[in-house]
């Protein structure tokens, strides 16, 4: 048994990742505001010792509300609800550093870890989507820059806040009448160019300290953000070349930081698509694929590239003539791997919707048990990943054939655990606490 | 059998609500960041048949860190939790219009809403502690005045966002591939004075519309605001002349704004310190107020008077040169309900701490089980009270005493429900779905 094990994080999106997903017979198509069938996934994923479960999320609506489920739960919330029937999955919320104030989410992500006894974990967002600053009352939406600038801003002063009380402030001494001891209370006085705050935070420290700071964005100014702050990374590559090129990437530059490259866990996506025989996988992708309704499908790609939809025509390609990376102001790193996977496979732009309506770009995977085990593997031992960020096409049966028929053989090549060893989320990855006064 | 019955809210404050309640044999005081301590205060209400129970909170530390416990989890997070160990009882979070933004409370508040089925409310405050402006980065604490207009435009803000999915917006026809009807996702364009919000929300609509409005502040403001917008409220009432003066005054000022008095109940705290006889009552009584530390209460009463605690001598009254309301800014109604209580009795400093102990100006109700069901009953049936927001002194067995020993007297005498006939919080107070486009 080798004594590095991999970590699998489970990311639940309504009826499961594909676009056409919802459309699928077994599929409940009201599952995104029904706690129930999160807690049965999250029950499903802890009995198959999966390190965590995740959440996206986006303070505005995401796309065209007719296509497919768009309306979500708030993932604190629902994390919250989750916890309460769950007892070792680790819990990771998406949430924005643009559209929240830091004292109110750093006392909600906290609280959080506190109720999940230390299985808490934050997916910090910058927001790509603009409409989010039509929610917010913001005149536009801030420029990709300027949002780094203020996350990195935002997640100074929380970690401040979360270490704001001292691990022995709390003496609860009935007899003397002290509750706390308010020197171990320490004030915090942060007025930097983006927020004022002042504390100490309203809630005692939790059990993790701070829940595992996570990062998912793969631009220059994402990746910078991740090297200096995340835990751990979710991230969208396509072939095993970029992944590993990535890893590597990632890994040198929180070394150069002068981190621990080790408390920096990478987890690729990967939409499993498994079945008894490739045939069968194959069959399956290709009943996915057939829902897809080109319309909807045009006007996503359009969105994502940035550009006009009347630029796109279903059996032509991309257009040549793209703005550069540099000059993109949405979810940039996202908008290239889809470019660049369109060239390199000289993909038209049917082909191109059927290749991202399974995972958005992420890495598809097609297959049988043996095959996709083998894959991971590779990835796992050649360098370009330390877990998967496992995200079913179809939910729920894209999850129970992963469990049921991908987890043993991880399990007994000696890659996966049998039976949690740790309690949070920290120990589950592998992380220490965070060093105070970072 | 009367045909109008009571409600009864649990209103938790992790040790009990009297100053010195963690001081006791009894209390566990770390309970106020146990989430498993608060779902089994939860199920006893719901096994007494309670119509609902409260948290209340602040955006900032409230009070001297040491005195006793501070730190509090957030109330939606923790409520999803409570939700999720419970099946019938109504879940109310505070959450401040002055401190939040109306799109995210407005998610977050409906997230709660779906998870728990229809059992959420939104007690709408607009914060008094002035350290509130800390957290948040502003320069100043708003004025009495500008929060509570902040607070109405805020409920205008939220509640056209909850109705911005119509009830047949959903209608996830699979074969047609249309998951939801565009056009029956309202655009909401707010611009107003204190806020710019575009929507439509990101969730769709909730099994309550939206969560049932609560309200709790008793200054001319508060009443002004109660009177348009509140569905439920608690008040702090120490006299029956006071309760039932209150209570005429908020179900004609509800009737003047073309409001159904009906559909809005009034719930006058108490503080129910109940023992087999009066005598015991009393020891149990004695027995909190003896762990009071005269030094720390002082320093609460100087903070709730709004006067340097140099102003106050323990043996002497308060000052008789106070300002008058109008010029208070903090909050307001409380300040005025401890001055008149010390002015009507005679109170000295010392004796005033005593009394505000139990329930910090609420209705303290020491006797046997009969008594103080006779005393609900008096209240309820002469005008002065809906139902009642149940403040135990010391918990948890405050509240097991007054489960087992009054409820089942206000049963047998029919005021009170021996099943629950809903299963919404709006159909435990007999509330209508709030009227579209109020």
């Amino acid at each position: 048994m080798s004594t590095r094990q991999l970590h699998l994080n489970l990311f639940i999106f309504d009826t499961g990742h594909h676009e056409a997903a919802w459309r699928m017979p077994e599929s409940d198509p009201h599952v995104n505001v029904n706690v129930k069938a999160y807690q049965h996934l999250a029950k499903l994923a802890e009995e198959a010792k999966f390190d965590s479960l995740f959440l996206a999320d986006s303070p505005a609506m995401m796309g065209e509300p007719g296509r497919r489920p768009t309306a979500r739960l708030d993932p604190t919330i629902l994390l919250s609800a989750i916890a309460a029937s769950t007892d070792k999955i680790g819990l990771i919320a998406t949430a924005s550093t643009t559209y929240n104030a830091p004292y109110e989410l750093a006392r909600r992500l906290s609280s959080l870890d506190h109720i999940s006894a230390g299985r808490a974990g934050w997916n910090i967002v910058t927001t790509s989507i603009k409409e989010a600053a039509r929610s917010f009352g913001l005149p536009f939406h801030p420029g990709h820059a300027e949002r780094y600038d203020r996350a990195d801003e935002f997640v100074q002063v929380v970690t401040q806040l979360w270490q704001s009380w001292q691990p022995d402030a709390v003496i609860a001494d009935k007899a003397a009448g002290i509750h706390a001891i308010a020197s171990k209370i320490k004030e915090v006085k942060h007025h930097g160019e983006h927020f004022s705050v002042e504390g100490p935070l309203n809630i005692s420290r939790s059990p993790q300290l701070y829940p595992v700071l996570v990062q998912a964005g793969s631009s220059e100014g994402g990746k910078a953000f991740a090297a200096k702050w995340a835990e751990a990374v979710f991230t969208a590559q396509t072939t095993y070349e970029e992944a590993q090129a990535f890893y590597t990437e990632l890994k040198t530059r929180a070394a150069n930081n002068g981190r621990n490259p080790d408390h920096l866990i990478i987890m690729p996506g990967v939409v499993p698509v498994v079945a008894d025989t490739l045939a069968e996988a194959r069959e399956l992708e290709a009943e996915l694929n057939a829902l897809i309704i080109p319309e909807y499908a045009l006007n996503k790609l359009a969105s994502v590239l940035q550009i006009p939809v009347d630029d796109l025509h279903l059996d032509r390609h991309i257009p040549d003539n793209l703005p550069p990376e540099a000059l993109v102001e949405g979810a940039r790193s996202r908008r290239t791997l889809v470019v660049e996977l369109a060239r390199r496979e000289n993909l038209t732009v049917r082909q191109l919707i059927k290749r991202l309506g399974g995972g958005r770009g992420h890495w598809t995977l097609v297959g049988t048990p043996t095959q996709a085990a083998d894959a991971l593997q590779h990835y796992f031992e050649q360098g370009a990943a330390d877990g998967f960020n496992i995200m079913p096409a179809l939910l729920p049966s894209g999850l129970t054939t992963f469990v049921k028929q991908v987890v043993p053989i991880l399990q007994e090549r000696g890659l996966f655990r049998r039976e949690y060893s740790g309690s949070t989320l920290r120990e589950h990855y592998g992380l220490p606490l965070p060093a105070e006064h970072r």
